[in-house]
């Protein structure tokens, strides 16, 4: 995205309450000033001034809380098809299992480019429209060579951060035939999607690969070049966090499961824990522990997974509001690991903080401080999202 | 309102899916149609026609789900000040208590009419955005004869549904008097409030107020003419389920503490059972055991409880999402009880459902299915909110 205001500055004035993230910059552990304006040069902030600074172009933020944009490091959006009877069903009783993945497989297969692009642009927008300014997005629901370079071709318009997941579950050709399949995930698949990804992943999971063969698929992703992630510990205890740490993965997401060996991994090691609540909320999973994971010293993440199976929703402060109610997160760490954290599992020191250097990626709310995120659940608080300095989704009232 | 189509005649056309709410009608316990137009005249459901029908003006659903607005029956909305502060820390582990309400009470008396009727027209408004196209609102945040009176004069500017909530808390100038408070709620303050008034409540709770004291204000009130309703059974198990279901009280609201008497004194009773799970949320309550008190036949309502100590929500959709998923209601048990189940506990039979004879109150979904109010937690899926016939709020995307 070329920004209007190249060269030129941009001031995002009368902020009343700004989350900088950066203790030394304010109070507390997100660095808070009051009143405060945020000044913005080729898309990057350039200082914190006093509220009435001049720049060349001015944004009225009218008095409310600026926030660091959220940093979604764990989304499936690009896919064909609704699974709304499945969640139903589930809600009725029926478990969740990872195969239903594969009624997503049918539906993105059967879908053609453009109307790819155009669910994955739609998915995109509504995430702006929740505060999200970084997304990462996986493939994995075309799990042929072609349909995945595909499908992460039309990831890679609109993110960096492309993540090749062909170990996201076996598909029905290869059925009863894992280790063939990895294989092919391995070569040809990869060969085909190393071009378009940043990030290779697997699902490591009864129902899904084993220890092994995600130790296969992610290590092959690395000599090409790939950063490593892993989908770990989602529907019972294993021993994906242990290999996510083992490679250095830059996180191991879900966690839901996890024993202290594994918070002691976690915490000795830069893998972030990337928990994934609303996935937990949608398949009625238990919550995961933060607080140990917390007290361990561990960096924590906070992530949608948006996708059409386990958690179809792009709202971080959803994500937010479980953790703090239902993984005893405090709101400012939920809120950190919804942006710091995020950055962290994405590599990005550049992002998830709104200080001289980092980038403009910001959100405005309705509310006079963070914490409405939470203390007012389900109400849609994001007023405007701005990415480089740059509107890129909000919400208008409309009627009295 | 007045509509401005008086006498001419309004299609809701395009409708991909409705809910009637009248099984006769439809498909299931939701009674769905799809593919129709919904017509109606001078702010009724008329007829539901094939998609096409003809009228004086149109309203394009684009395909929409279309359901019932949500009848919210037990809000909250007239007060002034933020308990932002004592939300942080109760989710840093301090308890609820009901104390907190006089945090409220300060704030309330010291806001002027214009103050109090300003923001409780933005809570109105923000309602209407979240789907809700009838709001019951009580007073309890004054607690003087002469303020109790204000803010029910202010509540009646939005709904018909006003109650007077003087036996909310004990106010700090009746400290170790509760007996006193009584007499005067039921004398002096009913006198000034009951003018104001459709129906009286009272907060039957450890720390606010004991059965005697709640059966001497509901008497009190119906020797008036209020209709009774009852906070009941919140904080732990108490005698509200039952003296609601005694005095014939259209609805005892939270009933979060039920036991098997409880459970067959509601069933066998008209007194609705209003769970109001966002309260459960943000006071990390258990969730009520709604499946025990549907399976026993009694008639459930689900509504938002919006105010600022204890739940300050707009949000039906995120009730209805917990009323699923941790309370285990079907999603048509949920919606029924969010619209059906509110108008029954506000004793309006003309509204929750849409059908021929019915207002014309409903919200166009962005969405296929009125199951992604569940499946898609957290997003704002309201794109209109229609009463009478006549948009009163609605969200527009800004932005790519």
């Amino acid at each position: 995205m070329t920004s209007p205001d190249a060269g030129r500055s941009v001031v995002v004035d009368d902020i009343g309450l700004l989350v900088t993230n950066e203790p030394a910059l304010g109070d507390g552990p997100l660095g808070v000033r009051r009143n405060v304006a945020l000044v913005i040069v080729d898309g990057d902030v350039i200082s914190i001034e006093p509220a009435g600074a001049i720049a060349d172009r001015r944004i009225d933020a009218g008095g409310r809380c600026v926030i660091p944009g959220f940093v979604d490091s764990h989304t499936h959006l690009v896919f064909a098809g609704d699974r709304g009877d499945e969640f139903a069903a589930r809600m009725a009783g029926a478990p969740y299992r990872a195969g239903g993945i594969r009624t997503t497989v049918d539906a993105t297969r059967g879908a053609s480019d453009d109307e790819l692009r155009t669910l994955t642009s739609a998915r995109r927008a509504e995430a702006a429209r929740a505060g999200i300014t970084t997304v990462e997005i996986k493939s994995g629901y075309g799990l042929t060579a072609s349909h995945e370079a595909r499908c992460l071709h039309v990831a890679q318009d609109f993110t960096a951060h492309t993540t090749f997941l062909g170990a996201h579950v076996v598909p029905a050709e290869f059925e009863g035939r894992t280790d063939d399949y990895v294989h092919h995930v391995c070569t040809e698949m990869l060969a085909a999607a190393a071009p378009h990804a940043r990030w290779i992943d697997a699902f490591c999971e009864v129902g899904a690969f084993d220890v092994d063969q995600c130790r296969a698929v992610l290590q092959a992703g690395m000599a090409r070049g790939l950063g490593g992630r892993l989908h770990a510990n989602q529907l019972g205890h294993g021993p994906g966090v242990q290999l996510a740490v083992e490679l250095g993965c830059a996180s191991a997401d879900h966690c839901t499961y996890l024993d202290d060996d594994d918070i002691d991994a976690l915490a000795s090691s830069d893998t972030v824990a990337t928990f994934l609540p609303a996935a937990d909320f949608s398949t009625r999973q238990p919550y995961p522990d933060a607080r140990r994971v917390l007290e361990a010293g561990a960096t924590i993440a906070i992530a949608t997974n948006c996708n059409p199976g386990s958690s179809y929703t792009t709202s971080m402060a959803f994500c937010i509001a479980l953790a703090v109610r239902d993984m005893r997160m405090t709101i400012e760490e939920a809120i950190q690991a919804a942006t710091l954290g995020g950055a962290a599992a994405l590599r990005r020191p550049d992002l998830g903080r709104l200080a001289p250097g980092a980038r403009a990626d910001l959100v405005l709310l309705d509310a006079p401080s963070y914490a409405h995120l939470v203390y007012r659940p389900g109400v849609p608080l994001v007023h405007r999202t701005l990415a480089g300095g740059v509107v890129i989704g909000g919400l208008d009232h409309v009627g009295h």
